[in-house]
């Protein structure tokens, strides 16, 4: 498939005026990220929430964005109702909080000291998703900067507890489901491919998140025991290992009963879709990780499937005994594990739970504990020949003069469920964000250079959809 | 099997003023076991040793004997060669080094200031081995207040990587084999069994240690991923997993081919040998490890046999991606198990863990590194018929009026084999160690009061020993 760009952008002159504002007020754009993301807010280590939620409103103050700090069962939530001449009105969604930070000593600059380097910047949230958050704001400056008038009504929804999956959200939306009123929602942000084209995504994947912890006493030892006993002492290392191994084949596929029952399969408009997904996605995945051979050998356009279509049972963390330099010779008291389900429609995470829990009690791991971390992230997906769908995809085309990749579903989770279910708007990934990389990694970043088209796309974007 | 003494013990005047100047020498004792056990000397962690080596030979000048630290290939040994009146030669060894501290926010007191508590004094290192050593320098020390010249010849060896089995204390005794040269040698410690029980230990177990580790390129990501990527890029926690369920079946026999080839069956003196274990072992690690079942079912002689008979492989440690609170959502890059495998007779180290590599690579786990820790404790025993073995246990039996448990083959491993193969001479842990527990694992402890009748026995073994 060609990335050629075939057509002139379609800029006017007002677009002209927005991309001068954006040049001349870039660096405080930048000073406003930097000042976001030496904010460590980690939602894992429910770690200065409510600090950031306050800045962050701050922050939007210094856009011109009257914001307000609304309390939720969970970390605050942050919201501001702007007012615009269009009768079809647009809600997008960002979130404050970060991923920990762990491994600590593969970063080149501490984290949470934003660090200009080679032309990007450096720190933990900067691509996820505080620097899509600025663009946004910035979106809606340089808007006013040219017509005090927002062209439609815009309603800023932002969250604290979006990378532990917290449930609190998704109960806020209920409650101010008339304050949060909309007809088209956009997630936290859409993105470019490496080759710089548009993707728009049009739904997200669910998630169980557990912890499976094996220990004594009929699995092992109370305290960790000398291993001189390990002849005749049940080691929870292996009980945890055995459980491990009976979740998932070699090729990848979960062997939890009941596990791919509600799955429901890519339609014929879905398959189109992906078919148009460029060829590069196999190349990034090549560069962007190494990897010299996929799981199960899959390539191509199954591996693109296997990626947006397939549920996941993924080990995230392992941990037993000792782990220190050299030798020690002991029979670990306890092993656990961090356990993420990526979850595709119809799976209900509450559902997968209970089947996981009646897996290990049918294969005998009677001493194992299942411990759900969260369980309220629902897969949901928008009908991608919804009208205002395809008007973001027309908006897009014309913009960047090619087609846009159009994703049934993301791999990575997030809140849609709510937008769609409560708020009855078609959702999707809308905007582009900054490139940028290692988001959940070491070294998150984005490039500097690339804030200013991703600004003036969005803009351009809010002004188009209001028509 | 009846625990009851039957005897009185054989106690001379000699006994009674030996016990007499340890009971009033017994704080200086503990003083000097509270110098030792303050130095932090973790092997695994190369910290502290030349300067503990230096401090065990300054602890020794106060109980009057003239040590020297000697360099070895690895750590200082610490040497000292006491002239006695008989021709037989006895050499003690014991060992500096300590395990580490990990867990150690599970440790009351911290481990490296120790404390006295309920009549117990707890730090890293007091039971394992430091204590040993102050209840045999405390015997010459008592010995010689009542007759300056010793009964016999004794020379210690007090090496300081016993935890981490370096080799370098195999070519010490190689190189120093005249320095050396004895009739019998002592392992670290002889114990009692939890009813009081003298126990003679007349072999140990080798040790394989190796480090299991998967990462990528084909394994998974060179670096932490997100894990939406998880339907396509190879995850290491699972290639990890699965290498390890691979090594061991639910019974805990090693699915290693070859591993049991060379293992050696006791023959009928091993056998009665074990036929004469006290009843309790069953019970004491029931209630040690609060262990309701033991591996494979076993219980009564069989577990005995198992336990100290029988080989193993025992997950000592387990590391991948975040182990955090709460959620990460990360593919991690790298997955680490640590692997004990406790040999016997006749096994190889260096067999096994060649039969280790042919066994992944059989099962396809090419992307999986054997780093191989420790290769050099190969296992070895003393024969039971020996005439000094027999003298050791008839004076024990005196002594405590009971027949002593003989144990042929210990579940712990140490340095027996250069004893036996390089020095010739019949070696077990002979006299008896003060009652403690918790080795390898937090708030390690001794019993106070258990120091006096350790010293006591011990010098009157010495005495008896050189007739």
């Amino acid at each position: 498939m060609s990335e050629t760009v075939h057509a002139e952008r379609r800029r006017d002159a007002i677009d002209e005026r927005i991309e001068a504002h954006v040049r001349a007020n870039l660096e405080r754009y930048v000073a406003s990220l930097v000042e976001l993301c030496a904010s460590p807010s980690i939602s894992a280590e429910d770690r200065a929430l409510p600090e950031t939620a306050a800045l962050v409103a701050r922050v939007m103050g210094d856009f011109g964005i009257e914001a307000r700090v609304m309390p939720t069962p969970g970390a605050p939530a942050v919201v501001a109702a702007l007012p615009g001449r269009s009768s079809r009105r647009l809600l997008v969604y960002n979130h404050y909080d970060v991923q920990p930070v762990d491994p600590l000593d593969e970063w080149v600059d501490p984290p949470f000291e934003p660090t200009r380097r080679d032309g990007r910047l450096v720190a933990r949230g900067v691509a996820d998703d505080k620097g899509d958050l600025i663009v946004r704001l910035a979106a809606v400056e340089a808007l006013r900067a040219v017509d005090p008038e927002l062209p439609l009504p815009i309603t800023f929804l932002v969250e604290g507890q979006e990378e532990i999956d917290g449930p609190a959200i998704g109960e806020f939306i209920r409650d101010q489901a008339e304050l949060l009123a909309c007809d088209v929602a956009f997630g936290e942000a859409g993105s470019l491919t490496p080759s710089g084209r548009p993707e728009i995504v049009l739904g997200v994947k669910g998630m169980l998140y557990v912890e499976i912890e094996a220990r004594g006493p009929a699995a092992g030892p109370v305290i960790d025991a000398h291993s001189s006993v390990a002849p005749v002492v049940e080691n929870p290392a292996w009980v945890l290992v055995r459980a491990l191994a009976s979740l998932r084949d070699v090729d990848g596929r979960v062997r939890i009963a009941g596990f791919y029952d509600r799955v429901r399969p890519f339609d014929d408009v879905d398959r189109a879709a992906l078919a148009s997904l460029p060829g590069d996605v196999e190349r990034e995945l090549r560069a962007s990780f190494g990897v010299s051979r996929f799981l199960d050998g899959v390539s191509g356009a199954a591996l693109a499937e296997r990626l947006y279509g397939a549920p996941t049972c993924t080990i995230a963390g392992l941990r037993s005994g000792y782990a220190g330099p050299g030798i020690k010779t002991v029979l670990p008291s306890v092993a656990t594990a961090k356990i993420d389900f990526r979850l595709v429609p119809d799976q209900r995470p509450e559902e997968i739970l209970e089947l996981l829990r009646r897996h290990l009690a049918d294969e005998g791991f009677d001493n194992v504990v299942v411990r759900a971390l969260t369980t309220t992230v629902v897969p949901a997906r928008t009908p991608p020949d919804d009208p205002l769908v395809l008007r973001v995809v027309e908006i897009t085309r014309d913009w960047y003069g090619i087609e846009p990749v159009v994703v049934p579903m993301s791999p990575g989770g997030q809140i849609f469920e709510p937008f769609l279910s409560v708020l009855g708007a078609p959702t999707m990934f809308g905007g582009v964000r900054p490139s940028g990389g290692n988001a959940h990694a070491p070294n998150e970043f984005i490039e500097i250079d690339s804030l200013v088209p991703a600004i003036c796309f969005t803009a351009h974007l809010f002004r188009q959809l209001a028509e």
